[in-house]
């Protein structure tokens, strides 16, 4: 008995010497051990440690206090908490911040109140008190079929803005200044930005894009079926997810873009290919009785990775290809604005009379890629299916960046800008192809692609893996993109994919001199 | 042939009175009738007609000319261009102009350059003014069997902000100006936002996110663990995908919230519900053997819709219910900020020790809806499964908004809109209920939720459908949620679902008598 009151007056002083106390679990269970039965009055002056200095208000911190105490056993299932009144006094707090703890605690369900007044421990606490002690485990989890390929990243590439990176505009030269005014505009509109409404886009981004298409791409389609979306990833999975069961065919390009390739497998699509050549795609080879794809994917504009254009001739037996076929054409146009030989190229959905083409456009290269604004046009019998897939599937830009979007469309900029960026990526892509070609190194074959942001080094000698190439990079920094990951088939080019669009003057021969060294 | 000589003699005045004739086939046709075989002399003359008065370049508007005559058939395959020089001369263009124009027409196919010299329309030019008049049908899609579930839009509520309006916070108070200088602020850093990497969030927002989920839910969760993602509902999605085979079970409330059903439905799942009380979700009478979910989804700080807090007990026994099942539950805490009586309620995440909780939060009611952020917090073992979906998924949001979300959390601006709007919907919760009371109407059962955005009002008296009242709503303007579609099984009580948050004081007399008017 006396050792106990020896202790009692030990925590005594540790509770005047300490002003807080932090809530510590370990705390708890020691003064657990000294008093078996702790008794409500007890509770109030020992187990409770509030500390008027923090931020968090008092009687959070009881509430806190008293659920843990709960939670962890230290106040069993049935035990009477004390009078608010008397608690309130013992803790040298306001009665309010007692009652507001327990309205709390009630509220979740960790005490009940007494017939005849006073808040008991409710019962559930001690099954979770001996819930604590059980497994803890963490579960795993079983992914679903399509859930495992939709988690599935095939492209292996680092992401960090690089030298040689394919893709990506250079950042430095937007106008950031003038984006920060619009943007500053967008968000002076407020409320009048609107909800959750339109989820197929701003109805002023939507006209913006359809008049843009109409000058810039023959691509003549109405506001309503421009379907703006977070990401072109995002138009070719929800295409994707709308047309495909599992196995059914994709067609896609001999080499061509991972990201429809991902779209396909995570709706466990079966992936065939026709290969490209400096015409694009040639699908006179393919059976197309006995592989009937439900969906074609091409870049006709542009071919991705291998830069060529599709001819006409191409183009339209594409096109026959897919009436036959009863299959609808996604067109992914991701760079067509950026050309140096010659006009643009015009678009597929241009030449197409029975709506089976679904055009895919994106800001993420003519403006930026961090803005993550894409956009789709489809056909007017896809219009009510798309926007209720949109909405479900959730992948909308807010309407800030929409609205600021629409503007730098309708007031010039976007022309102003592709211009000048059309300008500087031609320039960095003759002093890189000037580059390649001093170094006389016949193994080497140096595409030169009549517009875009990057071109393609196929290796003509055997002995050259672009594996190895990359792996060399690696090194020294630099994650070059390699040729054959875009091959779908056993027979694959070996080659890198060099982005010249990012290639800053001060960073380009410090640049080439590593690319030098990489390729034996 | 004097006849012919005389209509030569008309086309040619045509010519020199008009200084632009736009490209007309129906005039293309009339010429082409007039001269059965257009040599490639008069082609120049008569067949296009450039305007310089025009903004569209010279050489663009020949090669459209061009083009438009190929694929017309007008110019026939075969048919030999004229050569660029007496071409030139003959439109008074430069010879440039036409050498861009012809070099267009051969980059995409319409020409192919003739042995010897000379540029000849490609032979597929002719298949193609074939197929001008075949089927011009559009074609018809057919949909994959999740395509369809995916479209199929649940919700029929009119997505304009009216009163009443549910899940809506009142725009007018959120701070635009600062907003403004958020926004723009992130638009000067420029290309320092980063490009395509970050696609599960700016790590300064999943920081951000992280630090205010400890404080204020108890969730405590690395930065990585956050992902951020478009809306709540994209994470539904993501997570419906990630883990539901077709016919895996799915339990929801009853009543529950549509979002998630549709999400489950897209997947193709079996849904199962149990019933909702004042406690929360009861899975007491679930037999988990015979219905295995995969996933469960509950709002436990405030049951949508009718506005309960999940008690501990009630917890627990879901949490047990997960762990026997094997299931993961999704907590979807979408308005747990906005708490009047007591503080915000505890996360069912914080309890979980098994990590079987994937936290859904949004800031489209704290903030705004057109913003488009939301976040996940999943378990450990879950980030790389998400982080490949989400990239595959592309439903990430625009870097700007991302930066200034972060900047307005960490600076202290997001705890004081909070804490302004909380009291405002308070005052509007308060406002809402005095006034549906001062009715008197025994009918009505009145629930008062302890925060939120919205109450429920349940009709007792069996004569009152909230299909009519509903109906009657909508002949003044007014679209009342009504309470019977979010109850998956047949037994469904009717009411309405009232949302006060966007209810401006001005606004509330006129809104309550047209409430008024519309109940029987």
């Amino acid at each position: 008995m006396f050792v106990i009151w020896i202790k009692f007056l030990l925590i005594w002083l540790l509770y005047f010497t300490k002003k807080a106390i932090t809530v510590d679990p370990n705390l708890y269970i020691f003064r657990n051990h000294v008093m078996k039965k702790p008794h409500s009055a007890r509770l109030a002056g020992k187990y409770i440690a509030l500390d008027k200095a923090h931020d968090e208000p008092l009687n959070r911190q009881l509430y806190r206090s008293l659920r843990e105490g709960i939670t962890a056993g230290l106040i069993p299932a049935g035990e009477k908490l004390p009078s608010s009144r008397i608690f309130a006094a013992n803790l040298g707090v306001s009665r309010n911040t007692v009652i507001a703890a327990y309205d709390q605690l009630a509220l979740e369900g960790y005490t009940s109140a007494k017939r005849g007044g006073g808040t008991l421990v409710a019962k559930a606490a001690k099954a979770f008190a001996n819930r604590e002690v059980t497994d803890t485990v963490p579960a795993s989890p079983v992914f679903s079929n399509l859930g495992l390929l939709l988690q599935k990243d095939l492209r292996s590439d680092r992401l960090e803005v690089s030298h040689f990176q394919t893709g990506s505009p250079d950042g430095s030269l937007f106008p950031s200044d003038l984006w920060a005014r619009l943007l500053r505009r967008s968000a002076r509109l407020g409320g009048d930005l609107g909800g959750y409404e339109h989820f197929t886009g701003l109805p002023c981004l939507q006209e913006a894009i359809a008049r843009n298409l109409v000058q810039s791409r023959g691509v003549v389609a109405q506001p309503e079926q421009v379907i703006v979306v977070s990401t072109a990833q995002a138009a070719l999975d929800l295409t994707a997810r709308l047309f495909i069961n599992p196995l059914d065919i994709v067609l896609l390009e001999e080499p061509g873009y991972l990201g429809m390739r991902i779209a396909a497998e995570a709706a466990n699509a079966t992936l065939i290919s026709s290969p490209v050549d400096e015409f694009g795609i040639d699908v006179s080879l393919l059976d197309c009785k006995k592989y009937k794809p439900k969906l074609i994917y091409v870049t006709p504009s542009h071919q991705y990775p291998l830069g060529h254009v599709m001819s006409l001739e191409r183009r339209l037996a594409l096109l026959e290809l897919a009436e036959s076929a009863g299959a609808f054409i996604i067109e992914d146009d991701y760079d067509s604005e950026f050309h140096f030989d010659g006009d643009p190229v015009s678009s597929l959905y241009g030449l197409d009379h029975q709506e089976r083409v679904i055009y895919v456009g994106t800001f993420a290269k003519t403006m930026m890629p961090a803005h993550r604004v894409a956009y789709i046009v489809v056909p007017p019998a896809l219009i009510a299916a798309y926007k209720g897939a949109v909405r479900n599937a959730g992948c909308v830009p807010g309407h800030n960046i929409q609205q600021a979007t629409a503007w730098f469309l309708e007031e010039g900029f976007f022309r102003a800008h592709l211009r000048q960026m059309t300008g500087v990526y031609q320039l960095r892509r003759d002093q890189l192809i000037s580059s390649l070609q001093a170094w006389n190194n016949p193994a080497l074959d140096i595409s030169c692609p009549a517009g875009g942001m990057q071109l393609v080094v196929k290796f003509d000698a055997a002995e050259i893996q672009d594996d190895s190439v990359r792996n060399n990079g690696l090194k020294q920094g630099y994650d070059f993109s390699r040729l054959s990951p875009f091959y779908l088939g056993a027979h694959r080019r070996q080659g890198l994919l060099l982005g010249f669009a990012n290639m800053q003057h001060k960073n380009h021969d410090a640049a080439m001199r590593v690319l030098k060294s990489c390729i034996p």
